[in-house]
């Protein structure tokens, strides 16, 4: 197992996270889950062995508000499975229905701030010195509309999206020419999963939008769908590396991002 | 052969051109290449056909300044090949050494704008109705970092460029929701080739910089490579179809686009 | 009068041109006004005579889209009122109900870039020789929401002005340091006059929306404003001199641009 | 006194800071500054009341790092001088000689942040509610270069420049149709002042570039110059409110921004 190469998912939910995990997992990773909450990490790892085999997907309890448990974490990834060769920073917090700025706890700004920048940036600084080592790795983080335009009620989401699309370029100034590939990849739309792909299917359902509900794909992102994407960029060859991408539904009526 | 699906490549060089035809050939393809000189279109014919098989790439002068030759050339691709399903804009014209505006010919500007922007206009409202008929289609534009900054010698280019961009984006918000893909490309440096490839080789050659002549593909973009990228862009599943992205070679010293 | 230093209005309507042509009278500037209908022109020129002065505004019939019309004219404002010191763009087309890319005449997409993007070019070339002469110069261009995005149904207009962008950058890189300030400014909403503020007043008017017809400006860009912006920028001192603005009204209820 | 409007400037250094209070005390206003240096602020007072008057000036002792120290301060500023119209965030840090990411501390990098980001976002808060009951104010964001661009060295500073521009544009589009001018004004290029422009003019005198020395401001931003800018946008009337504009020195040979 100690061959395996290793990525390392920070951000482990049942959506992205879960679904960058089982397509790197089919190529012959192994993966390692960061996330705050045991129970669904477990059912992800299970997941993901019952499909591709015992001791390839290893969870890590991590609060990534907390620089600590990053460590940790990584040390205990490093200990265990090896070194990094691919971060994907994919933990992100955002209120559904956003509030104005004056009506923004502070609490939430810090704390989700914290999980949208600093995080990534703790992760990053965990990950480095061994793709230095090795003189190869990806880092993928995962952006969104609000990453590049401050829109009405984001003010505890979008700052923190804007300071990690930054980091992302400064990581790519500061390391590519030294083999590490940044990308900063922009969801511009609502991911399917149990939030919005839920009352998305119910909305569709109550309106009778049979034709949406049978290509649900058409009008909102999919997770496995992101997850191609992520390995694609992974195995870009060096002289074509992406720094930046988006993706929307075909059908999504915003088209927000450009 | 009519089953084939077709693929329209205007500009199409020795470069970046026949790299994308050879890759859609390879999936089963049929080319047809767009460009105004005949010799170099026969070549690069003749070298996909050896690969492919006869018959998988066709040939149509055309001059992509003038509307008429432009709507003659697709004209003739539909009536000889079957509808265009993917149509890659990739005609340029730069000046190598920037000149001041005050130094650039009304000509060169007219022209090149012509090349860099009309051209991609008339080609586009050329594939649209058979996309539109068959209610789907991808449309790719070769862009490249003056298309993002206007930087100083550029005035021949990089209005033309950016006005491709803008017609990407349009493209984008008119036809998506129907089924038709559009994405802008950023080149961000030099692609290898003749000209730039073989000048920086012999720089190279001259300062002994055996390492940068051995891995050349970490200093300068690979057409073939950028061919990847364009199938990879035709081949996304409808949930996250991109809009932009940029590609450079890890080594590029510039990273100039973001 | 020759002493008076002169401004080049290019594109001089009754709304943005004429209150720039005013806001520079009224500092003791020469107004070269350039625009296709003569009529307009003099009543234009009339009205600004009448309140600044006799030979304060001079006109020149002027097609942007033929280069030798924009040579003739500026030869003329160089031999009958001296070297040009401030050079407006403000040459704009545009549809109001845009369409789609397939029913936009090539007809209008090559006219109306003519006047967006070609006409700058052109004038900016006639403008700079007696600048760089003096060593001292402003160029502003009049942009638009559409210069930063490419919206549906504007193909015939948003690719001119994101070139118009591109051009002002350029120049800006190339002749800054020599002493020439040039500077875009999008305006990201409708501006008054004839045609948008009278659209929105008889409209407010049948909705009984009196308190918009009483504070206009709140929710329309007014020309006298645009005007003082323009002033504002010329007369920014050299160790700050801004590249690119953005205005709107202030109840503005899209925010297009950012 | 309490008639007379007030302004707030966060990050009152005798740079940017005092020279932005001393133009709104030249028209009138009461400006209430506020740093974390006791002696500095006690100076920068003295200079303003020895040339606008007695009263003119107040200082709040401030860590902008801290909530409650910026909940306090605007308390008293209340309390003693009135509801804020004005609010000027001026608060900025970055390291000079730039680290890579993995030489940069945890702690400069949360420091850093919350000083660029952190206490605008809470600064904002204070001011809002005023603002909301007159129904008028402006808010004002002093960016930089790196708020647009993730350059190499700066990832203690750009992520939260980026933070901060986006706080702005969501300041815009929530509190400006109620009456609330947000700007944000990226200064690109080095501001004179102790540091940077005594090293520059050093320089320039050890080299024996007397024509530089005299001619500073072509060179490097200078503070009153950005001073005047936030009067500017300040007044400006509310058809034409910008929401983001740069400035550089018309010598700055970088053009680091667009």
């Amino acid at each position: 197992m100690q061959q395996k190469p290793v990525i390392a998912v920070v951000g482990a939910g049942p959506g992205i996270g879960e679904a960058v995990a089982r397509r790197f997992a089919a190529e012959g990773y192994v993966t390692a889950l960061l996330a705050r909450t045991e129970k669904k990490l477990q059912s992800i790892c299970q997941r993901i062995e019952a499909d591709f085999g015992p001791g390839i997907s290893q969870y890590y309890l991590t609060d990534v508000r907390v620089e600590k448990q990053i460590i940790s974490s990584f040390d205990a990834i490093r200990a265990q499975l090896g070194p990094v060769q691919v971060l994907v920073y994919n933990a992100g917090a955002r209120r559904v229905n956003g509030r104005t700025i004056l009506d923004t706890a502070t609490e939430e700004f810090e704390s989700f701030t914290k999980i949208n920048l600093f995080g990534a940036f703790w992760s990053s600084k965990c990950a480095l010195p061994d793709m230095l080592t090795t003189g190869r790795g990806t880092i993928i983080f995962t952006g969104a509309t609000g990453s590049l335009r401050g829109m009405s009620g984001l003010s505890s989401f979008s700052p923190g999206k804007f300071g990690l699309r930054s980091l992302a370029q400064i990581l790519t100034r500061e390391y590519q020419s030294k083999g590490i590939h940044t990308a900063h990849v922009i969801i511009d739309g609502p991911v399917d999963g149990e939030l919005i792909g839920g009352v998305k299917r119910r909305q569709w359902r109550r309106d009778g939008e049979s034709e949406k509900l049978e290509e649900v794909d058409a009008y909102v992102v999919q997770p496995n769908d992101i997850a191609q994407t992520y390995w694609y960029l992974h195995s870009q060859p060096r002289s074509t590396w992406t720094q930046e991408l988006d993706v929307r539904a075909q059908r999504e009526p915003m088209f927000s991002k450009f």
